[in-house]
């Protein structure tokens, strides 16, 4: 693919489409895809609403493009389930990138998704990446499960928090230990940063791992581009110690995560066309509806019925 | 299981936990439970953190009880994702209910749930049922995809809202408009109660579905007590309104997520197992971390070697 017309970008955007809606040709696009992408660094954000993760993504493009990079940026909005178009990230950026072919931007919701969220938005990251947009920022509203599994493999993974969310941050610590590289403290001229801050550390210093580096913490304020060369600068800092050997393993972690998806959803496939018919499954279902099954002895039955060629 | 005891509340607790941790036993337990429960009748509670549910589900419980039904209480926390211990909703609820050995309350996070939270729910509600609980209140906290799946297939779906949420309502309104049978303003003592009913009014009729009945809108303030009676009363109106064939098919519909579940999990294991070692999974995962092999054409090739006996 040609880069840098807008013709080529609306050829990218056409090719997320066509695996979004799953149309016939989505295979091969991935497939293609798959072979050319690779290269570009994948930055994750995650963090809860309202902590401004759309500015300070739409501020690290800013800092990108000025460093001559072509910037991919893609929001995973789940909460927006059954909607069929996650539109909230896009509103302020397409304004100011809009006219910008070296910035792609793409949101997506939960919709039909075989595989789930992480996995369709691994295939969107390929795209885009074998169009060769690097860095990939991908930014989630929210930090639930599906959240957390989207970003959890990128080569960088930001979490993002502000001051003043009280109780909030004992709900979400734990979760956010395991996967974050580095913090963002957004809004960070709010009181109670320093606060915040400090109940980090204290959290970081229980919860260290002696396999892993101790996450740096940064503040900024994204809506007056405050702190944005040092977010930049720290993503790449970890980059580079992380080396290639951490590099490496996130990307095996990335393709497990892959091959599971996408075995899952075909073996399940299989496994209700050639062991059951339709009209069998669904006697299965009514025994199990009705209680006269319990859904772990019909699995394993279903299961003595598999042989491997 | 005799009912009514301490010790059988502790017997009850044990077993869930022993189902939370995947002991041996809990495949027995779980198996047991099965075959006894589906009696009970499943309120699912779901909206934005916020929006007051937990007292909600407290008023609930204590009306319930002052119909002398044992209640049961499963509170959701896909947030806390790697915590292993969701306290959330307990805290003020314990409290109240804590001395009685009628209310059954248990809150989950996703830790180590194998097949999906959604499929956990339905086991521990399953053994709470088995024990003589009716009606078990399941609520959630916040509304992502996987909140959706832990609710949409209870008996009665309760969407809360409260009023104030500006925007916030356009991100959730199409899930909610799917899976809502009853709504509730909560907070309805709060500026903004007619605003929010308004715009919930249009977005239904926009997307009214003729298979589907209008659901109703009700009003409550869950930290004073009102509202509490009448939406009891529209639970129970909208389970005889619907009517046996309705339920049949939610339980259906439930039956059928499970299998799909324990389904998916169990091939799974088995396609790891049996078509690959332990060594041959590294192999085709490096394959793919690479960039040698595409997932989509590994899953293929794997899938090619199943047979049915």
């Amino acid at each position: 693919m040609r880069v840098g017309s807008s013709a080529d970008v609306r050829a990218l955007a056409r090719a997320i489409s066509s695996v979004e809606e799953q149309r016939p040709a989505a295979l091969d696009l991935l497939r293609a895809a798959f072979g050319r992408a690779g290269t570009a660094t994948v930055i994750g954000l995650t963090g809860p609403p309202g902590s401004g993760k759309s500015s300070l993504v739409d501020r690290l493009v800013e800092g990108y493009r000025g460093e001559g990079c072509r910037v991919g940026v893609v929001a995973v909005d789940p909460s927006s389930a059954f909607s069929g178009g996650a539109i909230l990230g896009d509103r302020i950026r397409m304004l100011r990138h809009a006219q910008d072919d070296d910035v792609f931007i793409r949101s997506m919701a939960t919709r039909g998704h075989l595989g789930g969220l992480a996995q369709s938005t691994n295939d969107v990251v390929d795209l885009i990446d074998a169009a060769r947009y690097d860095p990939i920022l991908v930014e989630t509203v929210g930090v639930g499960q599906d959240e957390i599994e989207v970003v959890r493999t990128a080569d960088v993974v930001v979490v993002v928090l502000v001051p003043g969310m009280g109780d909030d941050i004992q709900a979400i610590k734990a979760g956010i230990l395991e996967i974050a590289d580095l913090f963002v403290i957004n809004k960070s001229d709010l009181p109670g940063a320093d606060k915040l801050e400090a109940e980090l550390r204290t959290m970081l210093e229980l919860g260290a791992s002696p396999s892993r580096p101790r996450p740096a913490i940064l503040r900024t304020v994204a809506v007056r581009g405050e702190g944005i060369d040092g977010l930049r600068e720290a993503a790449r800092a970890f980059l580079a110690s992380a080396g290639r050997e951490r590099r490496a393993e996130r990307r095996r972690e990335r393709a497990e995560a892959r091959l599971r998806a996408v075995l899952s959803e075909r073996v399940m496939r299989w496994v209700v066309e050639h062991v059951l018919d339709g009209e069998g499954w669904n006697g299965v279902v009514e025994q199990i509806a009705s209680r006269q099954v319990d859904p772990y002895s019909a699995a394993e039955k279903l299961i003595e019925r598999l042989e491997v060629r």
